[in-house]
């Protein structure tokens, strides 16, 4: 109850160039939603978006946002109804809450809710002191699970959906196009699956430095002058055979290509990173190799496998983040995850001080 | 035994506009095949462009080429080991053998096979008098099912395979784009397999007649001028909602982009016309809709439903042929199907006297 | 509003062999439910059970429970939120509400529940004159659909979940075990669905006579004393080869024993029917074909499939009502049902004037 | 070549209790085989079946056999048309090897194949020194993968196979119903596909402790006394909710029982363990509940995952080898496993002193 007299501040995009921390109200729990102190929120490129252009894609910023989706927090409010969780729990928050009665939601695939809500899309973002969500998106976390982690179960969410979309599985050779944040959860989920080798390719050594480290079977630094049929054949030597399954995390036309010009006949290139709206795809190589073009939007039902991979220690996740930054200093989180500075992959912002609400101290 | 003997005439290709009916060698069945006496060969797309640019896709002539693959005939002799047919059986072949011991062959999908033999492509056709074939690829023919529909078991095993991979069922809404024979034989086995409605789009208004004669729920004449968003309105608008399934017959850059924009999200664009190699693609409208394009090239263990659904009265094929030609007139058979003379839509060359193998004559 | 103060009638169970007419209170709808005036029900078998047994399977009477949940009507009143629907429409009404939050419903499969409401069963059903349901369940009738067929969509919509349970599809041929109300729409929506062939199975010669009727591709009589060697040959000649699926609508031992006696190797046995909770199967037959048991309980996500064939006329459903009664006539009615009086196969309840709500009387 | 004037011996059935090992000819491979010099052969539950009750399941002993089908060898010679392997390959042997033309090999399902041959089922084992098969059925062994593991590939793709039966992926809950040699492995594959949490429970404690150390998240001694609710309970809490896959390796009514209680609704039954034909199944529980029963017969495309797994690191299989046994002592051998002797859990024959052709040594 004290906890709602605290004061609520957020870190707010008001346009471009124009990010500012300031207090906004504490909000109340509806009967199924729960009040959240948060706790660690990452930062997503789509909140860099924000902050450089504006806008994410078809979703432009129409009025003052509170940013924020990669989040974690401890349950201070329970509403009347809610019978998932009590007040203490830690809780991860899947950002994503359909309306629950259109034909996608009640198919199982809410994230292409038309009407749903997503944090710092369609709706604010959790980059703030209290926040209420729905209960039934709130996962509770084990003890030895940190506050950090179950921030991280959203980028590792997307990986489960890409990965399950793409049919990933055992025994499957991999290619992940792109060692940033998605592409290197994307490579250890991959692993997590029973994947047989995961090549990750990037035009940056020290980031594919970073995918080895966490697992990856083989890494290819390419540059924009590589051939693409140089590039096919390299990559069939390092998996000693053409990939399965390709998993595009960069957005970018070449990688697209080089994705289909990769893949085995029969296999599936999927799309996860969003770049350029109209793209040259060599459909026709697609068409008689039945390469099979998936995408990846979000995800639908998988922050219990992401949780249970953390849980269980199959993957270790905290190596992605490479900053910190407490929430009065979010300018400058974003500044970081923004021009990549000094090596930035992950960066996490904490509402409050670190490990704080950590029982079993991993960090 | 005496067929053996007659005289073996063949439409064989030896370069761009050089087509030629002339005498070849009778084969003889090795241990696993069939010798084959041929009855009706439809004429498809690749069929003419050999004659019209000396290949198809990646394939180019390099030799002389007996032309052919929609087709069907009666055994004359069967190989030692063959124990599915027996001299006198009238059969549907199906052009695609795997070599059977490939990791795609193994795994079901012989069409993808590195190593396999397709009629007219990969090996020579059969429009021809005598021709042997693999017996496991041949398919009995009931009595009720005609020489002619037999041939047309081929572009019916196209749609099937194409539907399949669409993932088209009941109470799907189909968009189907072209009307061209590929486009006709997908409307009628997405309606076979429980489509709710299925709306055909093409350039031509004739076909689209036809189309509807077929029982297509709804046509859709387009031009090159229309705007995309008016056809994607008119397309909801005739449908009643945004397709699930919508299934790319042309192969026209213009038709893929119609077709994400158009589909449903969470929707399938299956493609099955052969276009361009590179074309842009709405790549990101795909994405953030999880719209995912799948491809379908030739087929794979789709002749048993191909055939179910032509004996069981299912299907109407028939009404699909526009003309008929003999043998000797074959030149004449590939001017009718490659300018589309007198309405053509699916053009017929008969080995034999009309219905000489039909025992329940239906024509 | 008038309506609101009509009186309104329902048919309630009491208990064993207690099954009264009365007044009930006229329900207000909340904001995401619609207010309907009932207009047909249909009985099913576990309406019949309450009465016969208080209770079915693991649903026991508690307390006194109004009956039916194959059912349309009237929109009447919307609630405060409700978007899709409006005063006037006709609709069919899906008996199954999930809590739209647990695992199960969040993955699409909200037959699946365990918080969910069902009418007459964990909740009251409809056999009355007004009824409030969430919005969302309620599917608006076309024109050209009459309010009996929109009754018969629930058991269609049984047919739909166990058919695309079982992989029914283009060409399979299939089995259909037990010829009364769900054997027959189950055979209908395989033969919609593309099936090659359907075989219906049964005691009763009349039952049967109005499968092939209906249009069942073949049908087989079979007693009590038959030898499960013999039903499964004259299965197999009749279909031409073994079943691809086999559908169990009877719930008898000895069909789930011939079900896996009679599939091919690879196939599929689906069980629909309930019947005795321990049976002896032949698991080792199945195993070592490596036959699948599916279940099917209920459905989800089928009523808009079920409508579609109905609305198309793919399925004329309406031959399967063999009695009409009037509310008042309830009790009557549930005879009917249950000693199956006068070959009855389906037996409708009319809450409203037959017709009176059928814009294009088909009747 | 001088390999083939070696002489050839032969562990072979007789009939019940009749076990020798024998001089046999040596065979000449034909075009698409391969001449093997056999390494390891692990004992399967099968063989000692032969010897103990002459026959297998359906399979009855009607001649003298060459047990052994968990094998590997070396490469002695090639056939004529063999391009995937070279003389001097270090091969493991897949043993079932389709008819490659019936409707099961053509849809990738060759371990239904009803004209297979299957070592020391339908065709002599390789329990011997030298033997021929199919090339394309022996996958080559990558240095680091010594003979002994080449053998386990065999116990590996059965698990495999029943694990992608069960649909077992990212985040699934697994119970393994026995900690034999099957059960094991099911659970080292289970979690090398990313379950979540696997549960093993069998009557021994020795075995159990086994499963423990492999890598079991959960462990659950049973006794045949325990109630069926008891041990659902108890599975419930190890797990921490009810398993969404339950993989059954005993062929035990009770185990089958157990896995369909305990399962979540809308689960997995998948069965492995070959039984008593008729078994009393709760089939009505498995319905209401939806719950899927499968089936899982031997393996089909599963080698190049088993082999990957081990290759990688992913499963260390050799733990599973309880004891080791010359060819001269196979009677010994198949005795230790028949009776479990000194705690036997996988026992393998060497053809060759072991470790002569593992260029990498592990052991």
């Amino acid at each position: 109850m004290a906890q709602r007299k605290s004061k609520n501040f957020a870190g707010v995009v008001y346009g471009v160039e124009d990010f500012r921390v300031e207090e906004i109200p504490t909000p109340r729990p509806r009967d199924h939603e729960v009040l959240i102190e948060m706790d660690c929120v990452g930062i997503c490129g789509s909140d860099v978006h924000y902050i450089s252009h504006g806008g994410f894609g078809d979703y432009k910023l129409k009025d003052k946002l509170v940013l924020g989706h990669e989040s974690s927090g401890v349950v201070r409010e329970v509403g009347r109804t809610v019978t998932n969780l009590k007040v203490g729990d830690r809780v991860a928050i899947e950002p994503a809450i359909g309306c629950r009665t259109c034909r996608q939601c009640k198919a199982g695939r809410y994230n292409l809710c038309p009407e749903g809500v997503y944090c710092a899309t369609t709706g604010h973002g959790n980059l703030c002191n209290f926040y209420t969500h729905a209960a039934d998106c709130c996962f509770k976390l084990p003890p030895n699970v940190t506050m950090e982690e179950g921030a991280l179960l959203e980028p590792l969410a997307v990986a489960v959906h890409c990965c399950r979309r793409g049919g990933v599985g055992i025994g499957s050779t991999v290619l992940v196009l792109g060692a940033g944040p998605i592409g290197l959860v994307t490579m250890l989920v991959a692993k997590a699956m029973g994947a047989a080798k995961v090549c990750v390719i990037d035009l940056m050594e020290s980031k594919l430095e970073l995918a080895k480290t966490l697992g990856a079977d083989a890494i290819l630094a390419v540059s924009g002058h590589d051939a693409q049929e140089d590039m096919v054949k390299r990559i069939h030597l390092l998996l000693g055979t053409a990939p399965d399954i390709s998993i595009e995390c960069t957005g970018a036309e070449a990688c697209v290509q080089l994705a289909i010009a990769t893949t085995v006949p029969g296999g599936v290139v999927t799309l996860v990173g969003i770049g350029a709206i109209l793209q040259r795809i060599p459909i026709t190589t697609a068409l008689v190799r039945e390469i099979d073009i998936r995408t990846a939007f979000r995800y639908a039902n998988c922050y219990p496998a992401a949780l249970a991979m953390v849980a269980n220690g199959t993957i270790d996740a905290l190596k992605l983040i490479t900053h910190h930054y407490d929430l009065t200093e979010s300018e400058q989180a974003f500044k970081t995850a923004r021009y990549g500075l000094d090596g930035a992959i992950k960066v996490m912002i904490h509402c409050q001080p670190r490990n704080k609400n950590n029982p079993q101290r991993k960090v």
